[in-house]
């Protein structure tokens, strides 16, 4: 009942992406560690290239294309950062992208995707009008799909980053990464128990987006009913995919509502001073939450991005 | 005609503050890297402890103390990152300090110097009653005055973050540090020149408190006529033992406008996802404008702060 990549693939992918992205640093924080009573470990992929860890599955993803479909483009639907991710790593490539964005997305995440040259396609904000505008133009272009978490390339992508976490911070006792479609969390997990058997992998979700919550405790994979989160990059619902994945690796889910995600936010902004996106204020709302005893435990902590429109910070000056 | 500490004292300003300090680390971005059509090398002193660089200066200043003289504690004036500095050194310590902030302190600043422990003493916002409230207490207590800057113990300590920056960063063909009362930017050229001699030390300073360019313009040391700068950390003038020093040993200042200011602060959140204080921009502003070619340098830049008020960002959720 294995399923995903392994931890060859992950190695690969490792080897793909290395001159693509950054290996981002570990932060620590004294101020953090106390609201949390353990010894936090943050991946910075905050820091990463575009803004967010999504580089490192785009760029294996469109790196592992045979030069013949790669030359056909890809197209991904994205609510932002994947998206950014896909115009990037294509741009990198010299292939054309297509991005298709949800019309509510931020303006901040809709720039960054035309200024790495893709093609932004606006879709209503229903994953079924992101999905069929994606395949209008996959049938008229025969490019290929990126999906943004479905896919075991853009999985083991992503789960590069929890195996620089353990290189750099040592053996830890738990890891925490946010919950949206399932592909960070998913390459976290198989990272991680590959590097650490006994690791526990922890899940983090907002209360208004719980469809991975809800899909652990039911074991059947169930549908986000709301999704009106300020994590917006945590709105996605699991695939069957990374329901199994998830299913057999994780210790656990945390739910977090809105104000612990802006507390948590604000909390790593003043103190460690780096700029996080809610849907990384997540996993941090979670460790300090109290839901969990992490005291005196090594806890990883994956801060996803740190794409957010800063306007209201600099207007009036 | 050399002044100011040597390298020796540097080194061991090294040794007696490693343990109160981090290192932090240094930072790259290659968006700020074409903006200066240079190779930028960021010293984030704003990860320190205390969100500054003048817990260095401080900790070597009060750790100096004898026994004796520290017991009856410390005082000092202060625009706020060099009070909270001294607020937490003596707390760590374990003797009593005397901050005389001028009533004009961002608020979060002064919650940071209550928070480690000192008694805050308002003053007016010149330097005149700043210094006449310092006097008040010293007589009252007999307690030791911690200058910001006129104090060779402070410049060494402050000299520090330069040594670290060329251990980490190579060798550098310039070092860019801002200019208030010369303390950080004595202590970064003493350091780059000791460990590198022909290496070229470039003063950054708000265009609205520009005495130290004028003084060394004139050749006289010169007050500021304003220091209306958002820079708040860059308010105060040079001391004649600065100004020897940065005379002696300066390549050049450049002076920025606010609104360069501001542009350079909001493009290291953007792009570089980290939290800088107005005053950090400065370099950061100095090293984009143009004003000195840097075409292919290799160019340290050190991120004196990290302390701004985050209210107008998290209001309203």
């Amino acid at each position: 009942m294995a399923s995903g990549p392994d931890f060859e693939q992950i190695r690969q992918a490792r080897e793909r992406i290395a001159k693509h992205v950054y290996r981002t640093p570990i932060l620590r924080s004294s101020s953090l560690d106390r609201a949390a009573d353990a010894q936090l470990y943050f991946k910075c992929e905050n820091f990463q290239k575009t803004g967010s860890f999504k580089i490192r599955g785009a760029t294996n993803a469109i790196y592992s294309l045979g030069e013949e479909i790669a030359r056909r483009g890809v197209v991904t639907h994205s609510s932002g950062n994947h998206g950014a991710a896909v115009a990037y790593a294509a741009r990198g490539r010299g292939i054309p992208a297509w991005v298709v964005v949800p019309e509510n997305a931020p303006g901040i995440k809709r720039r960054a995707i035309a200024d790495f040259g893709a093609e932004i396609v606006t879709s209503k904000p229903t994953m079924e009008s992101r999905e069929s505008c994606a395949r209008t133009i996959l049938e008229r272009t025969g490019a290929t799909l990126i999906h943004p978490y479905d896919d075991d390339r853009i999985i083991a992508g992503q789960a590069t980053a929890t195996v620089e976490l353990i290189e750099d911070a040592g053996e830890l006792d738990y890891v925490f990464a946010p919950v949206s479609g399932g592909g960070l969390l998913s390459g976290t997990a198989i990272a991680a128990q590959s590097l650490q058997p006994g690791i526990r992998v922890v899940g983090c979700e907002p209360a208004r987006a719980d469809d991975a919550f809800r899909s652990i405790e039911s074991g059947h994979l169930e549908k986000n009913a709301t999704a009106d989160t300020i994590a917006d990059g945590l709105r996605a619902s699991l695939s069957e995919r990374t329901f199994a994945i998830l299913r057999e690796r994780l210790d656990r889910i945390i739910l977090v509502e809105e104000s612990e995600i802006v507390e948590a936010m604000r909390l790593v902004w003043e103190r460690m001073k780096i700029i996080i996106e809610p849907s990384s204020a997540v996993p941090v709302a979670a460790a300090i939450s109290g839901k969990l005893d992490l005291s005196g435990r090594r806890v990883g902590i994956v801060l996803s991005g740190g794409n957010v429109d800063l306007e209201r910070c600099f207007s009036g000056f």
